[in-house]
C-alpha cells in the first residue's frame, strides 16, 4: 500500500492543550506532486476495561463531558501516563481509582485506534472478571472527575447502546471486543 | 445528573484548524465553586455508511489517514456539510463519491459521539443493502482523497477486526450498530 502513503516532511506546534496537542504537518503527496498541509492531534495512549463483578453486573461510570458537555455512561479508562507505559497497568489503576473496585484477572481485549483522520494515539481494551469493590472511588487530587457508579447486567449493555443511552465510540468498541471474546471463548470464531 | 454538570461560561477559540477548532472553555463546576478551563474540539457531524453488495459484500476503502500516518480500512464516510445537514444525504453522498456504488435501501443504524471528552459532534451510521457499483471513484476535487476500494465478505468482517486489520473505532462502532440491527431483525433484540 505504498503508493497510498504521504510522508510528512514538516511538523509545526499549533497549540499545546494540556491532553492533546495541535500539529499542523506539510506532507509530500504519494506521486511525489504535491505538498499540503494537514492539521493533527497528538494525544496520549488510552486504556479502559470493561468490569464485571461476580453477580455478572458491569460497572459503569457517569461523569461529565466537557466535549459534547453532557454527561455519559462509560466503562473506566483513562490516559496511559508517560511514566507508565503498559496500558494493563492503566486499566488497572483507573478501575480502582475511577470505581474503587479490583480484579485479579485482566484479559486484553483489543486494541484500536478511537480517530485515526486526526489522532495519533491508541486504545487498549480490557475485561475484568470477578471484579470486586474494596474501597471508595478516589478520583484525581485536582478534583476534575466527579464519577457517579453506575451497575448493568451484562445482558442489558446492548440495549442501552440500542437506546443511546451509551454513546460514546470508544466504549461501544470496547464491547464490540467483548463480542469478539465471547465468541472466540465458545469457540465460534476461527483461530 | 444535574449534580455531574458542569456550567460553560466562556469559550475563546485557540486555533482555526480547518475540520476543526480548538476552543478553551472555563466552566463551573457543580459545586459552584471552582471554574476550570478546558480544552475542546468544534467539528461538524460525521455519516458512514456499511454499503452491502448483492453477493453480500462489505465495501470498504483504504485510504491514508494522517493522525495515525497509516493506511486504513473504513467504511466510506464523511463530514456532513453545513448546508447539508441531513446525515442520511451526506451517507449517500459519500458512498457514491468515495466507491461509485449506490443503494436505494438506506437503513440507519445508530449514532453515537466519537469522543465526547474532546468533541462536540456526532456520528449517524447508515447500512446500504443491495449496494451496485455505477461509476468510478470521484473523490474530492482537490486531490486530497486518494482511495482504493476492497470488497470483504461479511461473514469476514469480524475476523478483521480480530486481527486488528480494521482498528478505526469509529468503523468498529458501526460493525457494533450492525449487529444490533441483525439482531432486531430476527427478533433477538427486545423492542
Amino acid at each position: 500500500m505504498h503508493h497510498l502513503l504521504w510522508k510528512n516532511k514538516e511538523s509545526t506546534l499549533v497549540a499545546d492543550c494540556r491532553v492533546f496537542s495541535v500539529y499542523r504537518n506539510l506532507a509530500l503527496s504519494p506521486n511525489k506532486s504535491d505538498v499540503r498541509d494537514f492539521y493533527v492531534l497528538k494525544l496520549s495512549n488510552w486504556a479502559n476495561v470493561i468490569p464485571i463483578t461476580p453477580d455478572g453486573d458491569v460497572v459503569f461510570v457517569k461523569q461529565y463531558r466537557h466535549g459534547t458537555s453532557q454527561v455519559t455512561l462509560e466503562i473506566p479508562g483513562g490516559i496511559v501516563d508517560l511514566e507508565d507505559l503498559d496500558t494493563k497497568e492503566t486499566a488497572r489503576r483507573e478501575l480502582f481509582e475511577e470505581t474503587g473496585y479490583k480484579s485479579e484477572e485482566l484479559i486484553f481485549l483489543g486494541r484500536h485506534n478511537p480517530n485515526p483522520a486526526l489522532q495519533d494515539n491508541l486504545c487498549d481494551t480490557y475485561l475484568a472478571l470477578n471484579a470486586k469493590q474494596i474501597a471508595s472511588p478516589s478520583f484525581d487530587k485536582e478534583g476534575y472527575e466527579q464519577i457517579e457508579l453506575f451497575l448493568v447486567p451484562i445482558a442489558s449493555v446492548s440495549q442501552l447502546i440500542a437506546n443511546g443511552d451509551i454513546a460514546h465510540g470508544v466504549v461501544i468498541t470496547a464491547f464490540y471486543y467483548l463480542g469478539l471474546y465471547e465468541n472466540k471463548i465458545s469457540g465460534t470464531l476461527s483461530p
